[in-house]
């Protein structure tokens, strides 16, 4: 397959997509491209509604190492405008994958650092090896995780967040299980087959309730429960009249799988 | 005792209710007459200033199994308006549990699904047997779970809601603790001593005092600290003044049992 | 060295402050004098940038038992002003520990209740002993932790909070752990040496970050992401240009450890 972005894989065959953090020699590191490409990318899938699910992981045995250093150094020489604007495009870059209409799938082996730290709390379930290294270094280079940190306290709450980004610890896929920032554990070996399962779970889910499930997730998401009651009868309205919703409705009714199932 | 509703059954014996949901040919799924009959009942409980807590279970071996299925055939033919407005109905009894004065202990037997999932998660203390069912599967269904989306996130935060909505997977009570939907799991045939349990450690509570903590509780709740200080001043001047609080900080300084604690 | 405050003892040398609960026959019960000391120490700990973290804990055993019964009598004679004075203070106390520009570190041993337990909640690291006595026992003297309740919300989230407050029952160290309030439990004997270790984890953060973490911390919690995209992109500006942001990405770079990390 041809391969439209310099920092990233892509595999788009449905119903899965596969997305690659490629840049192996830094080990993964974000660079301003990066971004870019995850941007380019995560816009691209909100169009494949035949694309319910995609697996982030990294190219080599890590996930991301944290902000390439070559890229930090020279953003030291740009204006306050230019360092605000690629603050804002990474804050951008996150809350696309956030609120991706698929079911984003991290797969976290090796590092997972600093603003990859970040991808892995944006992503709808994670999954990491026992000897995975994870951890916001900011505050024992000088610096802040300010771009990430209101990923970081959507994730895992605010207490558990306030404290790994004051000591700036490192911590392994077991404890990232225990502090509820990854759902599963395994070790290095099996852990494409992890994802596997995950990926076969998510057969049963009609692509369309997924999207919609995001949605739903995102726009109630810190608002008062009597704002939202109406856009949430329209969206359970919507959808009991969709394709989906009835096919799903039968199905039931004739104990049998939906067709969405069968791809 | 008489029956008033034709989907519960109601125990008002003082200090403590039990309310069962009762359909249990159709596992006590929830039709409209019962989100009603729930309106009902719980109204009637906040003027019982005499009842401290209820239990809320389902008849024969399941709590609720979802929403009924013929109901939500007949749904399809109403119209916008409504759906709309059966939405609000489900919501408004979510809410009237939710933030019932009485400490409402949910305990889960069997299957606790849809909307059977949500009323545990609007309790105040959930516990569960071991082998009991339960999970949102509406993302199989081609729906999405709109009405009880808000009360998850509010039990169990953002990420493990985020999960169990997605993936629509059913899961037993041990995994149910582990998430933080109950607080205690136990084999079948001690859930009643269980719960037994709960309520004698509420007998040391004073009713006017769990009322008040319900309320405070939901009134600060998602608020700025500075707009709710006067609010919990006031609420505090008036607990301390009130028969109860006087009654509390003199059964302490006697260091004997207050009134309350003998009912 | 000097003692200002009559409820507290004081040890402010660089990089660590320790703050003792000193009212030991009372097990450190907090009254009126008590808050208006924490207030003024943490409002003198604001202006030491050369502190980057502090110790808070109790004299001989306990960590703080509660309202001072003395001071809970004497309120019921104040007017309504003069009461809701008195507890915008103890939230005020509250705030400020809280939004400490310093690393807060709770050390709990023994008794730690309701305002003690406020206290242990808006500390970031707490830490415990096994046989600490921690909870919330108001609603069972017809009270209701009205000023606390936030804070205890925002330590635990509001479904384990909810159950801590109902029951008013008290736990020990092991559960506070379970429960998401300490996050490293102990035998009493070593409970120093647990300090110590997390101490010596932040030398290898910069002041200064910590600093900012905590303000970033505290101004975007409970905020639309969009809100606060410009203050992260400025704070991180502002870091990266700070002596210490320099210094460290200097470090880094020359593979060495920074210069704050050697005090």
């Amino acid at each position: 397959m041809t391969q439209p972005y310099s920092t990233l894989l892509l595999d788009l065959t449905p119903p899965f997509a596969q997305i690659t953090l490629n840049r192996p020699t830094q080990r993964n590191a974000m660079n301003f491209q990066m971004v870019e490409d995850l941007i380019a990318a995560f816009a691209a899938l909100r169009e494949r509604s035949d694309i319910r699910a995609a697996v982030l992981s990294g190219a080599d045995g890590n996930f991301c190492a944290g902000g390439d250093i070559a890229d930090l150094q020279a953003a030291g020489t740009l204006s306050d405008d230019e360092q605000n604007a690629q603050t804002a495009r990474l804050d951008a870059m996150l809350r696309a994958v956030n609120q991706s209409p698929q079911v984003v799938v991290a797969k976290v082996d090796g590092a997972a650092l600093g603003g990859g730290f970040g991808l892995v709390c944006v992503s709808d379930i994670a999954i990491a090896s026992t000897t995975a290294s994870m951890g916001m270094p900011e505050v024992r280079l000088g610096l802040v995780p300010a771009v990430i940190a209101p990923y970081v306290v959507q994730r895992i709450g605010f207490t558990r967040a306030r404290i790994l980004m004051l000591t700036g610890a490192r911590f392994d896929g077991v404890s990232a299980h225990e502090y509820g920032i990854v759902q599963e554990v395994c070790p290095s070996e099996i852990l494409d087959d992890c994802a596997h399962a995950i990926l076969n779970e998510l057969r049963h889910a009609s692509p369309s309730a997924l999207a919609a499930c995001k949605q739903l997730l995102f726009e109630t998401a810190g608002k008062p429960l009597a704002d939202t009651v109406t856009y949430r009868a329209d969206l359970l309205n919507r959808l009991r009249r969709s394709a989906d919703g009835q096919e799903g409705l039968n199905a039931f009714l004739q104990k049998r799988p939906p067709a969405w199932a069968k791809e």
